[in-house]
């Protein structure tokens, strides 16, 4: 059976435990402390159930541990972090756990001090990114930056919107870990031709540039449910 | 008969001027130093021909002047400068002759100083942006933003990709000033509903930060003839 560690406890690491689960992974979510996570009865930030409401309905499909835990179990690994804290979940997954494993990123480098919408973090952006930095910082790990160009809604089910017709980028510095990770796209339905390789990672410069658009796109429109499609 | 001044001879800024003529309108283009543009035969950093030679082929239909006599003779004026100079430019071309009148803002804030693909102008990013910094210097000029996000052959004949279906953005502070653009965006072809308003000038924050995915998507298809299309 594949296994899978999901780190980060919010929306988007909860869409894909599911459908990790729901496709016949085994899948533990990481998060810094279990037992103050279940204790909690805090609502998100963005409103939703507190996590220990959420777990309680899930727990026969997904495990729950600490990163060091999750990542030490997953063969794979999801970073579903706030962009601003994955480096420093990343050490404490460990990169003794995580050395050799596909990391697939899906953060974004989001800076909410300066005001709504959110910029990026000045330091992880530009001329520098979260999937490079990631990369650097743990040179043993494959990372795969990909889906964080959309909604958590879409990224593991694209046929929600456009008959599935729409982009997703990809980009790492493992052309094998970037073909694995293309085989679990395809398992949430997107079409190889809708997975659009930029190369390397530093190509994630790009792709997590995308965010200042999309928040611009999502303010305008009041809907999250948009990807955009690259056409020619 | 309509007036527009194009700031900028590169190919940008041809292809406009030969647009707007075609249209109709009465065009201008400006330039630092006539003589010395006319006088140049280097190619452009993109290996076109020297302007001159563009020039003698349409002169008949293009007026050719400083940035200031430009900017003095449009009723309209578009910015198709490189972005690290568009604020230099228009202090040339004068805050007095472009006062009251609609500036359509197409450059980006590309950094070509740390490698390619460029990266952005520093401060011109994430918390900044090209064309807030121009409303912000020209507060009594009407800035919009609008086609900066696509190779220039797109933005005057979107039809030449998928039937001129595809998305192009617009931003400004001005509300009427949006409007008109939007009409002269229709007689280049853009159907109302590819046109995607995201609000004040500040979200040329969003718009400018699609150059970094932009140029690795190029890079990545080696095909410019793409645009962005916004699905849901």
């Amino acid at each position: 059976m594949k296994t899978i560690a999901i780190l980060g406890t919010g929306g988007v690491g909860q869409t894909f435990a599911l459908k990790f689960a729901s496709l016949g992974y085994e899948v533990m979510i990481g998060t810094r402390n279990v037992a103050e996570k279940l204790a909690s009865i805090e609502k998100d930030g963005y409103g939703n159930p507190p996590f220990s409401e959420w777990y309680a309905a899930n727990r026969k499909s997904v495990k729950l541990g600490t990163f060091a835990e999750a990542a030490a179990f997953g063969e794979t690994i999801l970073n579903a972090t706030m962009g601003g804290s994955s480096i420093q979940v990343l050490n404490l997954a460990g990169a003794n756990n995580l050395a050799g494993k596909i990391l697939i990123d899906v953060a974004n480098p989001l800076d909410f001090s300066k005001g709504m919408p959110p910029s990026l973090l000045t330091e992880l952006s530009n001329t520098n990114s979260l999937g490079e930095e990631i990369q650097k910082s743990f040179p043993d790990v494959k990372v795969v930056k990909t889906l964080n160009t959309m909604w958590c809604g879409l990224m593991v089910n694209p046929g929600m919107i456009n008959n599935g017709d729409h982009t997703n980028f990809i980009c790492g510095n493992d052309a094998g870990a970037k073909s694995n990770v293309k085989e679990i796209l395809k398992s949430f339905g997107w079409a190889e031709k809708n997975i659009l390789d930029l190369g390397e990672i530093s190509a994630a410069r790009g792709t997590e540039a995308v965010l200042p658009v999309w928040l611009r796109i999502w303010g305008a429109t009041q809907n999250g449910a948009f990807n955009l499609k690259v056409v020619s």
